[in-house]
């Protein structure tokens, strides 16, 4: 049996680092996605970089598969071994190597924390920006090319990975990209393994970009009577080039559910809630521009203030907004879609969406990183009613077809997993088998996540 | 003999757009790199994607050699081609297909140039925001990853594509990303074309992003005693989010060579050029607090304005440095060479290249985009003597050794081509045999500009 013979390699090295006890496996065997294959085979917790190009030699050498695995938070199924075999579990390389203040980067293991990292930063006056809401680990945030509130300023994953050092399917260890701040030497390795979702290799180490903690932010909330004017409002901004640190985006329902769950009283009515950072003066200044472009488009109660207590009740809102929306139907569980369009169309797409949702016999209030383009439905299910889980899953069926007519993306964010393959061919056609080339000319023998991303085979 | 079947097989629909005039062959055989290999065997001019789909079949059947040809102005000898073959000259794909102002993003054919891509743009409020300086066309901008002195603030080429179209070495058609403005939807194949020198397909559309002109913007120079103040004056600027659009060094030598060419005055010492962008009250906020931070480390003379006409000559006096230079020889040429480091190295990496420049028999001004850790030195050598010009590429070599010694890269931004091929061993290692094996995988044949990027065979 390869397996056991490979079990029997990697205990070698791994000894109590290495588990089949079904505890662990089913803890390895979960995610928020809404499919349940069966858990691992084993469980891995290396705790130096030699140790994963050991356990990619075994595995390797009895074609057993593999998977990186780091907080365990992502929405689409990632990390789950479809094809069994090993989960490479990174909790224990959480090491925040090295700080470079002067350079404004920082090396990391992959089990890093997001908030773990930025609580290290605090005495440094930087911080990481990506934020997804869940607190991530850096290696998985880079694998699934995460984003989040703060993309619209800072960029995603893609701006904000330097370097890596990568594990390749064969043992081989490779560094890619590096300090600098720009390279034009060769192909973008960095980039082509940020998003690869652990099929080409496991991310061992991360030199990340780092921004200066501004000097001073003021945020503030306003209601719109129609979802028009809302984007408009945020196109405008954009295009005035006022430097936005975050826009989202809340519909009326997602509103009504921060009513009930935080005891706000915001209109029954679409918000959009901002932040700016910078100086002190240009902090006013912007907040006092974006008020002007929300009044020129009936914007109502637009509020700023550059007081860290108001700001952290607005942004504690919008960070608990999925649990607020959970609270609105009690006992459900949520299917979280995930699309991206072109600016220009969001209100259609959103207002589209919105339609079907009213048709619909559950509810999915919708919020948005709309800078980008991109929002979320929380499609709340009973789950004792399998027919609710079809319809949330035809509803982001629809959702998805809908951004892609419309020039969109099938997610801006949550990334492919289980839940996006069946979407590949149609958004990227020829592509698709260009990335299926790339996955068999790194991994011809397919142990690196299979069944994930690229054409099944 | 295959060559001459593949030319009848090129001529039957491409007609009089086929040459194989020796006028024409050595307009395509010139580059700006110090080094001349025999010129192409035909050139041909498409008009559409689909001639170059056609294009590539035909030279895939025959094994032909390929390379795209923008403006010819790359520095590194991409275009050249070395094995001959077909140079394929985008000149009449010049048209701008497509500008979206909503959503902040044009569709151009890859033969429009940047300059050509911002005149179309002047009623829009928007611009392109990459400059290299030369007027290139936007797919050679695209395939060798054009930066600049912008890129500090709006980024390279690869923050600047959202998509592409491309056609692989069989003759497949592919897009790449897409509009949406950002998408965790597989393998970032833009990403993985920017910056691929031609090797992995040629490029027939683009889709760039843009930025609206801002509504004011203040500019200024100033002089520092010591190299390492003005870098310190860099770093703490950024440190401080303070949003420089530009923030460009010359040295002494360069500053001189300006005051002959140009008539200024500078004084004899090392400067620092800076431009904002925003609202007219942020831009003087920001120049103002640039001017406290340049007079905490000793600068002088810093005077800002945000008037136009003083900005503009500003900013000419830069983009004619390397002619100011060339004027400081009369009768020399130059060999421009390009290295990035660490912005904390960047001090380090200026000084001890400028004792080099001490040390050796020809001048070499230094000037960079210093924002980005990224600088130049401009060695003049007179073309009757060889041994100047073995001088300079050992000088050269030299800054690049100290480059890769620092943690920096062997080219920020002036691409690999055939001058920086002998370092992608030690730059990237066992990552040099990963690029190698991607473009096995999407150009078995190795038609597509042979002889560069990767390993060679």
């Amino acid at each position: 049996m390869p397996l056991s013979q490979a079990l029997t390699a990697l205990r070698s090295f791994l000894g109590q680092r290495l588990s089949t006890s079904k505890h662990d496996l089913d803890l390895h065997g979960r995610s928020e996605a809404h499919s349940a294959p069966p858990p691992p085979d084993a469980v891995a917790w290396p705790e130096t970089s030699a140790e994963v190009q050991q356990i990619l030699q075994v595995c390797a050498e009895y074609r057993i598969p593999v998977v990186g695995w780091g907080a365990g938070t992502s929405l689409e199924g990632h990390a789950l071994a479809v094809r069994g075999g090993l989960v490479v579990d990174f909790a224990r390389m959480d090491k925040v190597l090295e700080i470079r203040a002067a350079d404004m980067d920082v090396s990391v293991q992959p089990g890093v924390t997001r908030e773990a990292l930025n609580q290290e930063l605090r005495a440094t006056g930087l911080f990481f920006s990506v934020d997804p809401g869940a607190n991530a680990t850096l290696g998985g945030m880079a694998a699934t090319g995460a984003s989040g509130t703060t993309s619209v300023r800072y960029g995603t994953m893609r701006a904000n990975v330097l370097g890596l050092q990568v594990v390749l399917a064969d043992g081989r260890v490779i560094r890619t990209g590096g300090r600098a701040r720009k390279s034009a030497v060769g192909y973008d390795l960095t980039g082509l393994m940020v998003g690869s979702e652990g099929t080409l290799g496991l991310i061992t180490e991360l030199t990340l970009r780092l921004h200066g903690v501004p000097e001073a932010v003021s945020a503030g909330v306003c209601a719109f009577a129609r979802i028009e004017d809302a984007v408009d409002t945020v196109l405008d901004t954009i295009q005035m080039g006022i430097a936005v640190a975050r826009i989202e985006f809340v519909d009326a329902a997602t509103a009504a559910a921060f009513n009930s769950y935080a005891g706000t009283s915001l209109p029954h009515a679409p918000h959009l809630m901002v932040e700016f950072h910078g100086s002190p003066e240009g902090v006013a200044q912007d907040a006092a521009r974006f008020g002007e472009i929300v009044a020129d488009h009936d914007g109502q109660g637009f509020q700023w203030s550059t007081l860290e207590q108001d700001r952290r009740a607005l942004w504690a809102m919008r960070h608990n907004a999925y649990y607020a929306i959970l609270a609105s139907r009690p006992g459900a569980r949520a299917l979280v879609t995930d699309i991206c369009v072109p600016v220009s169309r969001l209100a259609r797409a959103v207002t589209e969406t919105q339609a079907d949702l009213a048709a619909a016999s559950i509810p999915g209030p919708i919020l948005g990183h709309v800078g980008d383009g991109n929002f979320h439905s929380v499609l709340l299910i009973d789950p004792a009613r399998p027919e609710e889980l079809a319809e949330a899953k035809a509803l982001s069926h629809r959702m998805v077809q809908r951004a892609l007519d419309l020039g969109g993306t099938a997610t801006g964010e949550h990334g492919v997993g289980l839940g996006k393959l069946g979407y590949m061919e149609r958004e990227h056609g020829a592509g698709w088998d260009v990335m299926t080339a790339l996955k068999q000319a790194l991994d011809p023998q397919g142990i690196l996540n299979p069944g994930k991303l690229v054409r099944p085979r």
